[in-house]
């Protein structure tokens, strides 16, 4: 085993690269550009090439290398191989053969974006001293992982832990990005708790602070549930509805110890958890009753810290 | 590693037995009565004395017998702690301990028996060939059982798989066993189906073949539909609906590489997995489409295959 290793998060926009040391500490930090153009022909060699550089500016020798750990946006099955990632432009094939022959580091884990931060929260974050843990990350969209026995769920296809199209409504007529209908991303999402606000907001005859606003977001409605603005109150008990019934769905399933919540929407805080406890308690059978739901604690830095935890474990 | 091992299936009536050769052979099978007096305290102490009377029987030595595995009906943990069985009347206490102390063998498995069922369809039966399974049995209720990597996904409390709960219907008025309302159990189990067949026929204008029967039974709602009968078709499509929906819910989560489907009910045959597939197709988001469906084919042996399996793996 090596002395340190590399946490690289690959995102849309930029590419989020951390330095550990082997104990878990994380001692440098820093961003590339994610240049998309040509298919994404670029974009492991940009890393590579920061790696290496990384590599040389701090002197370390090849054999102090653990590895590199990296979560790509889009399904990446246990052997590395990535399923289209289509926001990248990528095709399928080997990240792992690739990146391991563009650096000569022979050890590279790949992962799900989603399903790595699952597991740097596990390791670093909101869910530590867990083993057994489902995070859901509320953004732009809603993504989730899947950790058992302190490893990620990566699935026969590498689609475990897409509990964003778990459906929760069955009677929704627009459609989710996926196709289907009812997902639960079109209401827990950032984007789907304001698309939910606006059309209660069409019907509402009452008086709500929420009227006020030129451009609704996912923060001004939870701000104003809890200043007791009624709509907004409403607003949020229906994601809580719809969010504790897909947790409690998934309990049923595979018997966690925790749920951790994350993604921006998450920074709304204990109103959150409070919400959803609710709901799922409401939705479970007995045995599956309380629960530990915990926020996220590693913020954009959850993917960085679970690559490295993926070199290391 | 010994020469034979035991599988022992638990249930509320019979305790099924089988004794097989490390290489997956069945060489014998029995049953005895389950004891419930005075809180199941007979039940271990029966079964250690059935296991010490066919080993002498057979001259085994102590050296050959790799160990026992055991089904049991209710929750449990992996290190054999049972969480009340309530039909055996069982509190909770260690059945790996106690049948260790009653046989003097060591090596004891304990699995929940729905989920000691999948791992021997699994092994030897509708899922050979796979590693990730769901397995659905449509009994009296509906059990299920989750392997993944070709072991038993036992959950934090011994609860993973208990997918007749995961909730299908949102306007349902009707109580489930466990409490809710709207679980797969209600419309999936052999009592569902012919109790959403007794409310359908109250309200059925038509003429069906099914309004001639004194006491409906699931085989013979599923005969009338294989003969076009319209309101069984109906029901059977309905009961797709919600079986398929609630494996879709399954996949977002665990992404299993094939279902199997066992119980009573899948004795209707392909009907079942054709009207499944289609609701799950329906359900599901596009990297989950195209999955394997099969019945199960150990019927009542499955369980001590999985328990035998238990002990080998």
């Amino acid at each position: 085993m090596g002395k340190i290793c590399f946490g690289v998060d690959l995102g849309g926009t930029t590419v989020k690269m951390g330095l550990f040391a082997v104990d878990g500490t994380m001692t440098d930090k820093w961003e590339i550009v994610t240049r998309k153009e040509e298919n994404g022909k670029y974009i492991l060699p940009d890393i590579a090439a920061s790696i290496q550089k990384k590599i040389e500016e701090q002197g370390f020798k090849r054999e102090e290398i653990a590895g590199i750990g990296i979560g790509v946006p889009g399904p990446a099955t246990e052997d590395g191989t990535v399923l289209k990632c289509a926001n990248l432009g990528w095709d399928v094939f080997n990240v792992t053969d690739e990146l391991s022959r563009l650096t000569g580091i022979e050890n590279i884990k790949v992962g799900n974006d989603a399903n790595v931060a699952a597991l740097g929260e596990m390791w670093q974050g909101g869910g530590r001293g867990y083993r057994n843990l489902v995070m859901v990350t509320l953004g732009t969209g809603v993504g989730g992982g899947v950790i058992l026995n302190g490893k990620i769920l990566t699935g026969s296809r590498g689609a475990a832990g897409e509990i964003g199209h778990i459906k929760v409504k069955y009677d929704e007529t627009d459609t989710c990005g996926c196709g289907k209908t009812g997902c639960l991303e079109q209401y827990a999402s950032a984007t789907g708790i304001v698309k939910q606000a606006n059309r209660a907001l069409e019907q509402y005859r009452g008086v709500s602070s929420l009227q006020q606003k030129k451009t609704l977001t996912a923060k001004m409605i939870f701000d104003a549930a809890k200043e007791g603005d009624a709509l907004a109150v409403k607003l949020v008990e229906e994601f809580g509805e719809n969010l504790g019934l897909a947790l409690a769905q998934i309990a049923q399933v595979i018997d966690p110890e925790v749920f951790v919540i994350g993604g921006g929407v998450s920074k709304a805080g204990q109103i959150i958890l409070e919400v959803v406890r609710k709901h799922y308690e409401e939705n479970v059978m007995f045995a599956l009753k309380n629960k530990a739901f915990c926020l996220a604690e590693l913020g954009n830095d959850a993917g960085i810290f679970g690559s490295a935890k993926m070199v290391l474990e």
